[in-house]
């Protein structure tokens, strides 16, 4: 396996293109984004829990209903959500797609990210479809144009893309994601969307990909506030001509190595870019007892506020993290919790069956003034581990979040 | 019932004292405080859930296992948690107490708050103690420099008292508390000290105490994290003279209306003074077809970092409210609900039937710039309702807890 170029362009037969159509003001900015494959493809998606929906999610559930898909339709600037119209808007948006393209509108995957609340004036998704139709090509440039149209707060564009080999085929996956950041004027979106021409059955994706999700998109939190747009979509379109994927064998393992890839860099890369966040958090926890525990135990930590803002100052508290641990709710033994602080710059033990052990604060700040740092949590009562990220607490976020919308 | 002076001292036979003993370095801030009752009290107390537990809390539960207790001993400045000695210095400061005065060291509730994981110097303690119960006092001055002595990030003294009837007899009810916004440089910790001089048995007492926090203490979040060192304790000597309360009856009821009273205010105050507050924020949710969906509806809203930060910058932000319920587990119907902001400015409908509504942007600016802010929710599917307090997330919140410890 290896990293390649092109995002979501770089599986055979996908192209895409991103336009500032005029939902946002700012004319720099990209709003609406096209994925499109040459053929139909087998389609999977995972949703927001939150029971307040964006009615985008409510029509893309209804199109894939059938575990086909051929296009994403996406904009930025307006969720679409809580509206009394938004199941119309996010239908009329999938049309609009058909009547350009040569696609069913019930292989449209819909999507909206943005200002919850208020009307989406589908007039210039309406005027932009035919520019954003003519851009389709399948580039670097316009799989980052694309990731470009899906962006909201955002500082940092989320594409990635491997390659890899299934029963001697050589196969492609890219992706691109938006941050779980949450949107001025009002909340935003986790959004992702891989390509791959891998062929694999439609079960067996969303097999794949729910799978996936567990250890991956779940284990995020930026603020601990779940949107209620949040959707990860995958399109597999077969061109890569492997045998198709049907059951959980050897290829489906190799499948799942890849998109385990995309989905891992993805996820990273939106922690670490969460509204005003200066570093990437990792909570990795190993000794447990079981997987439950070990997730439950890294979550608590990396939604912890006061860890969080402990991190912002390269504080090494780590009561903090034993605090977070203690109400997390999983059945730990305290008494049997070690403590480690990493980052490129070393590492360091703060804690040792649940107590305090002496450290160097000079050298414990060296270790959490980095950009990526690694929380390790050894529970010492088993062999199960997990893994969650998560991004510090900062001025930003208060000041990104606290505005005024007008 | 009528609110009175005198906090913790309003009661009769109870005096209090707060001096400076040594643990905290600034000689200006009393850090030992002491709570007695003249004679043998019925206690009860309720701790945090969290699987850390500070040692004080051990021995004070292991104290009052017999149900009663005549004294109260609390420093701040380190909370004598995650420490190898902690149960043998909880033990000594309850035994120092029982040197100084009348009282058996088995009859002490002993509570510490400040830095966890750095051990409990006794030395201080065992200096200050014969300075400490030489100050002891019945005075309103005494209650304020025991809540004084409790105090940590604290920036407003809290302390309330009430006389109420029972059975023909003036009782009255007194309490202190500190905050539970999260000291530096580690984690504080909610310690509420009451005292009364009604007569009551020890299992209604605590019966009285166990029922009252699951709609007050319970429903207090500053920031989502469960302190190590959570306490509320209740001392009730019977001095007022009424027939001592053993079962549910009117007399019960006064006592539960008259605690309810104290026990909300400290919540209001413990909620609007959390680490970096500017606003105290009330969610009172109502119409929930059970009480525990009105409840988790009412924490989900005020605990969202999102919500908070809105407030904080006076932002009629509604649809983080409803992404706060619709996260929050509980069964509600999105398409009934209600959500309007009220303060002294007036009241602002801003979402109705789970849709925005058109409202004034500057109308709600002013309606959010108070300093205390409910925001009402009403879920249109039956008649319970709750209430839970919280603050705004600030950059202050930030400040305080990213500042490095040393």
């Amino acid at each position: 396996m290896k990293i390649i170029e092109g995002g979501v362009c770089a599986a055979k037969g996908f192209s895409a293109a991103g336009v500032h159509c005029g939902i946002r003001r700012n004319k720099t900015k990209r709003d609406l984004a096209l994925i499109y494959s040459e053929v139909p493809a087998s389609a999977a998606a995972v949703y927001t829990t939150n029971l307040v929906k964006g009615a985008p999610l409510t029509v893309t559930k209804h199109h894939i209903a059938d575990g086909v898909a051929q296009a994403v339709i996406c904009n930025s600037g307006n969720a679409n959500t809580c509206n009394a119209d938004g199941i119309e808007v996010a239908e009329k948006m999938s049309e609009l797609v058909a009547q350009n393209i040569d696609v069913r509108p019930n292989d449209v995957i819909v999507a909206s990210t943005g200002v919850i609340g208020q009307k989406l004036d589908i007039t210039p998704i309406a005027v932009g479809m035919p520019l954003l139709v003519s851009e389709l090509a399948q580039s670097c440039e316009a799989s980052v144009h694309a990731a470009e149209g899906i962006m909201t707060t955002d500082t940092v564009l989320k594409e990635i893309a491997v390659e890899f080999t299934v029963g001697g085929k050589v196969c492609h996956i890219g992706g691109i994601a938006k941050g779980s950041g949450m949107i001025h004027p009002n909340m935003a979106t986790m959004l992702v969307f891989i390509t791959t021409d891998a062929a694999i059955s439609p079960a067996m994706l969303q097999k794949a990909l729910s799978g996936d999700i567990q250890n991956t998109f779940n284990m995020v939190s930026v603020d601990g506030d779940t949107s209620t747009n949040d959707m990860v979509a995958i399109l597999a379109n077969g061109m890569a001509g492997n045998e198709t994927i049907t059951e959980e064998n050897e290829d489906y393992a190799e499948f799942m190595r890849a998109l385990n890839t995309i989905t891992v860099y993805l996820c990273r890369k939106i922690a670490g870019d969460g509204e005003g966040a200066t570093k990437l958090l990792e909570c990795a926890v190993s000794g447990a007892r079981t997987e439950e525990i070990a997730k439950t135990v890294a979550k608590s930590v990396i939604c912890s506020s006061l860890f969080k803002a402990a991190m912002f100052g390269a504080d090494a508290n780590w009561g903090r993290v034993l605090c977070a641990i203690g109400y997390s709710g999983a059945d730990v033994d305290v008494t049997k919790i070690d403590v480690s602080f990493e980052s490129k710059a070393g590492r360091i033990d703060v804690c040792l069956g649940g107590a305090g052990i002496p450290f160097s604060e000079e050298e414990a700040k060296e270790v959490l003034s980095e950009k990526e740092i690694t929380v390790l949590i050894e529970l010492g009562s088993g062999e199960e581990s997990a893994k969650a990220w998560g991004c510090d607490l900062t001025y930003d976020y208060v000041k990104i979040n606290g505005d005024y919308r007008t």
